[in-house]
């Protein structure tokens, strides 16, 4: 693995390498303090996440590495018209490894074609997040000794949540899990997870009540219904109250079992289960930060690589992918990158952001 | 001392052990370049304050450590929802230390309830400011050899003036110093300070006219008067230009007088001031720095503690603070916390703001 | 060599070190990177510039030092109507040397006239932007193994591109160069750079077509045509695409050609030039990291040095510059400093702005 775009890019091996690696960082962060002196990370947050960043800061710093970068787009050279590939070249000149942000799904595979580094996905609108599943991954692996045989409730907005995608996917390749998807029949999880799990052999139950599922689980990994993700506010406010974890209902769940959540959390965690030790979504934070250790010791040893030559979009006709959120909407340059699928003959999807081209 | 959040908490035992530090800091500044190695701090701004935050980064980038975090509210997860407990609680996964600035009174003692780390009040609205008031005990140590046994004036608006506040009441602790406290009658001194002052059997004076009192000072401490205090902006205008210190009046000063103020200043110091051996206030910065090398490594030697389970709102009857600008306003959660004060039998104060509650 | 104001500050001889010094960094990094441990650098930028100040930082941080300041003037102390001078002592209170990005003509002079640390101009407005000239010089000695005897041919915008002026000045210290001066009628020359060309004998051509002269070059500089320092949009909208260099024109440039940019480009450089050998933008890019890196080492080294005084502006008699973006416009306590030119007796100019005063 040279860049990290979405959670499939992480093998079996690569992932049992990286978690071996985050173990020793947990249990002798002394010997990593100079581990990375020298090196210099780009973070390049075309919109903000406070808690993305400061992990990924803080992992590179508790390395001896540093970082430059910028945190949110009014402070980019975007301003000034620069396109995507040439910010991404220009700060490559000044660093090891890129950590890229961005509102536009694709945008880190685009950002990609043209890095002579390392480039790491860290967000690319509603699309992909491989470091939040690869801190979930560390968490349960950590806390329950491995992440095969167990059950795991998965509980919210599991439609539009790609956390929720990314971690079923990731958790798809382990043995012996059962999954209880938590949803409002409206925010159910996408056909192709579920052919997924299907394909894989897995048992898992769809339902829409949380407190009846909770003595079943060994995890319980809630999420917010994010604004943002919703056309229309009004299904939005009437969605977004329909799970709140209370500490009263905890009494009916496994004394060991795990309370997760990417955070920020927003009502759906009440604070007053915050003070129960099954409770770990602050503990999860810091293992975020130490499987990004793991990741950026990893990825910064790789060194500079010329980037492969990339046909512009004239060279290759121009096709447009329909999706407004789609990177290639906004860098008019990128050359076209579709692909078949086995399971649909004859439709088209875009590599950047997978959505279908017709 | 784990948390700093008011001056008061600085014992005189405690006082000294950091002034000790600090002169040891100054005076072997090479000792201390690996002191924070592998150290990171949390700056939280959620407010700009250039100065108080460059004084901190390069405290804590002078020991070998190093520093994440913002620098203004609209780059925080504040913008998604997010609560200040939580935000804590994530910056403080990845920290040593946290440093928090912000607009509202009792930021910083919310913030302390949920911080598994040592917490560092950077200010909190026009409540406190402490490390201000550290490095103003620090630059007078220094250049005078000692606090006790001076006379100091301290001008300007002494009624709104936190800084003034708080470095009245750590003053009083020392021995034999005189106080010229000049203002006009409209900015006095608020009663419980000048009832420290008594209680302390403190000699002050309360006057109006800087210049004929300037023959007198050891120290003179200008303050600005600063227009977010006042209600209504007539009144500011007409006060803000009442004290301007000029070159020539300084030929009826001591000689060895210091010149302090807490900076910025806007026009109530003359720019020719400026060359005076006795202006002192670009070094004072210099010395807000090496204090806060000694309560960054001070702090940061203490490691991760669990916070102490906190009560919510709800299970404390929610009972609401009057005062606008304190936190429980905006963190809602908040359990409420009130104290009585054996001056006023009868009255209720909040522990946040320090407001009174009906 | 104190502080780098103007490229005009970079006698000879300072050239030939600071280029010394870089080719060992660019050879032996390794050995640098704890060349500023313990040393910290304020990066003061009143306006957004990604790119050198993501070159400064980066440089400064693969020296073993570490970086504070501001990104963009909302998050700075400007804001609490601190002025440039005041802003200047206190972050200099706190570092070992200063970065200023200005949008105002003079401000880096006018900066370091209070300053007690090397100053560094990291471009003042249309003005002056020394580093990049380094930049520049840096890249064309490295790939050709010196800076005289070639024939360069600048491109764009050459009557308000302060890059390109800068460029000739300092290129018109060395022996053997042709100059191609490529620009649209309209965007000529300035008078004072081809009378410098004149004063040193050197051979120029101005001509307006790009592809009949590209067979003569060895070196070939295009610049962006600037909106920002346009009065009339229409001119800018004119104006913007006569030179684009395409893929194809290269076939009649020779093999050995280096093609420069200072970045960032618009469409004046086409995507598909980027896989050219010939191509060296984005190395150009890195070459500047080099540079600053030899220069920040060379001027860290120099200590503090108690800045002489300043006379006031009142002082002075308070003359004004009628440039409107001129520094001295707002900070006006600012002394005049004029001088005159022997080329045009009874003229008197700005030493800011080196506008004239009438």
């Amino acid at each position: 693995m040279r860049n990290l775009i979405s959670i499939e890019d992480v093998s079996p091996d690569g992932w049992d390498a990286l978690y071996s690696l985050c173990r020793e960082i947990i249990d002798r962060p002394g010997d990593y303090v100079d581990a990375c002196r020298g090196k210099v990370l780009a973070a390049l947050f075309y919109e903000p996440s406070t808690r993305t960043n400061f992990s990924f800061q803080s992992a590179m710093l508790r390395l001896g590495g540093s970082v430059f970068g910028f945190a949110e787009p009014n402070a980019t050279s975007a301003a000034k018209g620069e396109t995507l590939a040439d910010t991404v070249r220009v700060a490559g000149s000044y660093a090891d490894a890129i950590v890229l942000r961005s509102p536009l799904e694709g945008a880190a595979l685009a950002a990609s074609l043209y890095s002579e580094l390392p480039l790491i996905n860290a967000g690319d609108g509603g699309h992909h997040h491989p470091t939040q599943t690869l801190t979930d991954m560390t968490t349960i692996a950590r806390l329950r000794g491995g992440i095969g045989g167990m059950t795991i409730g998965i509980c919210g907005d599991l439609r539009y949540g790609r956390t929720v995608h990314s971690l079923i996917l990731a958790l798809s390749k382990f043995r012996d899990i059962t999954y209880y998807l938590i949803s409002p029949p409206e925010l159910r999880t996408p056909d192709y997870v579920l052919a997924r799990l299907r394909g894989e052999g897995a048992v898992f139950f769809e339902v829409s009540d949380l407190h009846r599922t909770l003595p079943e689980l060994d995890v319980l990994y809630m999420t917010r219904i994010q604004r943002e993700r919703f056309g229309d506010p009004a299904e939005y406010d009437r969605l977004r109250g329909t799970y709140v974890l209370r500490r009263d209902a905890l009494d009916a769940a496994r004394r060991d079992m795990l309370i997760m959540h990417p955070l920020p959390r927003l009502e759906e965690i009440a604070p007053d289960v915050d003070g129960d030790p099954r409770a770990v979504y602050f503990e999860q934070a810091r293992y975020g930060m130490y499987i990004r250790m793991a990741l950026l010791l990893t990825l910064t040893r790789l060194g500079r690589e010329p980037a492969a030559p990339v046909r512009t979009a004239a060279q290759n006709g121009g096709a447009v992918c329909p999706n407004p959120s789609c990177v290639t909407r906004a860098e008019t340059y990128l050359p076209q990158l579709s692909r078949e699928d086995a399971r649909t003959p004859g439709r088209l999807y875009c590599e950047y952001c997978d959505g279908e081209i017709k």
